[in-house]
């Protein structure tokens, strides 16, 4: 069975150098380009997708739809999941790299950014670009308010474990469209990778990685289109 | 709560005046039009929805996804299913309505069109707009080789009963996004129409049909806008 993993196309955000995280921004007019080359690249390489999984933004939805749309198999089984989301990150969501550097110098911004366990500054409920209130979010019994990426993993795994694994134990072919960090937490599972290592790992946006797996999803072939 | 019935936008095959049926035929430009629109007539109206359900056809599915954007609720939970399909329209499906005519007489195909019980001439399975084979099918014991709306009917209310009035009486708003003789049939049921008079029911494309239902999913109100 096969697992697809693609990183959703550049959003409007990754355009202007902001830290989204939970913020529900578009893809750009490049990162549909993107999403779209990545359904060509599937279809040519005759994937038939039994299951779809993606996060509960726009822009890994719309990323998920353009794929799906090139492939012909826009009528496949799609759950969404905020389990599948970005990390949250905190007070950050909306700054700009460049001011959040100058407000709280270009070190710790780089920890943040590049720590395992380190959480950003959290978010206040009062933030406009805080979760809270969304009503996609409500019915859990509390929306983060900053993640590093040890927490993100911890909620991702459990989404792993009771839906993505069991399908491809199934024999079924997977595709999940998603985040750089939702991404990165699966990949660390997968390919056993160090807290150390993880966080240099980059996924590239809108570029298909295929794993092919064994009945214990342990990894048999891996490739990945840039 | 409120249960929203769309019919899909105008397909490239309405436009050729063609029996569609099962055929996968994607929305002309016009109904990319019409499916933005009905989008826009929702968002206006305020619903918040909690559920959608489509076809496992891409004219319905995309119908729903161009309304859930501009409504900005992609992220709901979406179901598709072969039973919100198009009534299979036979050995008709890929014909033009003249064409039809001109092989098998305008009264027979009047007859065919517009009677509640009678079926179509079955398709052949080597006819290769038949679905025999198509792997969204496969793990069913039939799929159909010809429909009335009788049959169609049949096959929607399971749907209907196992699904979606269990969500609304969950206190849901739902919305489907659908063809004209599955939605058809969800209206014959929720109206109480007749087996005589529900043919000359027309469910216009685009265009979004509010129902407000109460505890017992009797009909409160109706608006349709055209």
């Amino acid at each position: 069975m096969k697992l697809v993993l693609v990183r959703h196309g550049q959003s409007l955000w990754n355009l202007e150098n902001k830290f989204t995280g939970w913020v529900d921004v578009d893809l750009s007019e490049k990162g549909v380009e993107e999403a779209k080359r990545a359904g060509k690249i599937l279809k040519e390489e005759g994937i038939q997708f039994d299951k779809a999984y993606t996060s509960v933004l726009k822009r890994a939805i719309k990323t998920l739809h353009f794929i799906l749309e090139e492939c012909d198999e826009l009528w496949i089984p799609e759950e969404k999941s905020w389990r599948l989301n970005e990390r949250h990150y905190g007070a950050l969501q909306g700054l700009n790299k460049l001011e959040t550097a100058e407000k709280y110098g270009e070190e710790q911004v780089h920890i943040w950014r590049r720590s395992y366990d380190t959480l950003p500054p959290e978010i206040k409920n009062d933030n406009p670009l805080s979760q809270d209130g969304d009503r996609r979010y409500i019915y859990k019994d509390a929306v983060p308010h900053t993640e590093n990426l040890k927490v993100t993993l911890e909620r991702v795994m459990p989404f792993w474990t009771d839906k993505i694994a069991p399908d491809l134990l199934d024999g079924k072919n997977v595709i999940v469209a998603a985040h750089g960090n939702s991404l990165r937490a699966l990949t660390k599972h997968l390919e056993n990778i160090s807290d150390e290592d993880i966080m240099g790992l980059e996924i590239p946006t809108g570029s298909p990685i295929i794993y092919e797996l064994d009945k214990k999803l342990e990894i048999v072939d891996k490739k990945i289109f840039k």
